[in-house]
């Protein structure tokens, strides 16, 4: 597993934190990662606050294959994602020349400072840029720092993507029966441990007053997850209950 | 500031960082915190890993007025939230009697020894309980563990919100406009220069095709932000463009 990348993620976001916003990166990115095989093991959310953003990059990037970043791009004085990037890299902000000519091109007349500031990148840093907007988000060694917005964000993950190391991708297949998660436990302890290369999970729902229960079993050896949804399919069986199954191929 | 009590919430969670669940826990806990003034100030979310939770269990139980964790708590070999909080404490787990009879009540039969485990909590916790599970959460020192479930973890925060120290509920006023977030820049740095005892937050948004923005102003002095909001609609006025004003007042 020591060669499998991972990716961290650090969203930027007071709106998060006060409940405003119900963030919509964290389950696209998570998935998008999963897909590629460079699995996303740890978010942050953190305020706009320079100290704490500062911290956290720098805390992450020594930890983690990737680490991507939400929030704080655009041209308002609580965007401050690229000083305090900088701030973590030590370098000094420079303005990327091809950004403000495609800001001019969109803006025209009303190209002001406050905009411009979105052309400011640290210094060797890469833009990371789009259909969706003229102003850009940027990659500085392995942080890549995308915008809040998610359409925005997701376009700008799309164009990273082809350059991002591949592991092998993580599949999920997935077995619901309608039965108590402590039904089965004892059984899905049993799987787990015939099944160490896999990740199994149990989780409980409630859909139209009854209970069931989600057993998903990921990892990279597609054998090794037949092999455990087959003994979990087994063993709803063995309770007589109804249930489904469903496999989701994540590649 | 330094007596306004903080919070931050730790999603135990494989499958919020798998993308196969979208977390609900985060925006629910960010406004009930608010409200009551013991405002989110970060949130982490980490796999079902023992070293990762105990690790950021005891960074932030010494950093935070309140820890939340959500997940982990159910009777699956994956649920070791319990033994992870227990270790953190250096304290063994202790079998909750009155929870044991609760589950012999609503399980009778059904119970066996996974369901069980849902009773042991680490000693010196007090358990969480509510009407809608007989399994309980716990709070031990200033850690409070809930369930993952939303369901389950809104009605465990609700047990306890009375106990919580509040400070001075968050205040949040806000005002759209139709507009680029540029468009205002240099004018809401001038406002949160003038009111620096409010956040100003800026966030765009893409509706029916149509660029806006929506202003946000929140804190603990009504004052300030009235004054800041009356400032913020001037500034749209006078750039002669549609706009609406709403006042939310959280308390």
């Amino acid at each position: 597993m020591s060669d499998t990348p991972t990716a961290s993620l650090i969203v930027i976001g007071n709106e998060i934190l006060s409940g405003r916003t119900r963030d919509a990166n964290i389950q696209f990115l998570a998935s998008a990662l999963g897909k590629i095989g460079a699995p996303l093991v740890e978010v942050r959310v953190i305020p706009d606050i320079e100290k704490e953003i500062v911290t956290a990059v720098n805390a992450s990037r020594s930890k983690f294959t990737y680490v991507f970043t939400t929030g704080g791009i655009g041209p308002t004085h609580d965007d401050i994602t690229a000083v305090c990037i900088a701030k973590a890299f030590g370098v000094p902000l420079v303005r990327h020349q091809p950004s403000v000519e495609k800001m001019e091109h969109y803006y025209g007349d009303k190209l002001n400072a406050a905009r411009l500031k979105m052309a400011d990148l640290p210094e060797g840093s890469e833009p990371i840029e789009t259909r969706v907007t003229s102003a850009p988000g940027f990659r500085i060694e392995n942080v890549y720092v995308l915008a809040g917005v998610p359409s925005i964000a997701q376009a700008m993950f799309d164009s990273v993507a082809p350059s991002l190391a591949h592991g092998a991708p993580i599949v999920s297949r997935y077995v619901e029966a309608h039965m108590g998660e402590g039904d089965l436990a004892e059984t899905l302890t049993e799987i787990q441990n015939a099944f160490p290369a896999v990740d199994l999970g149990s989780y409980p729902f409630f859909r139209t007053g009854r209970v069931g229960l989600s057993v998903v079993v990921k990892g990279t050896d597609v054998d090794a997850i037949d092999g455990a949804i087959e003994q979990v399919v087994k063993a709803v069986e063995a309770l007589d209950q109804t249930y489904s199954v469903d496999a989701v191929l994540e590649a």
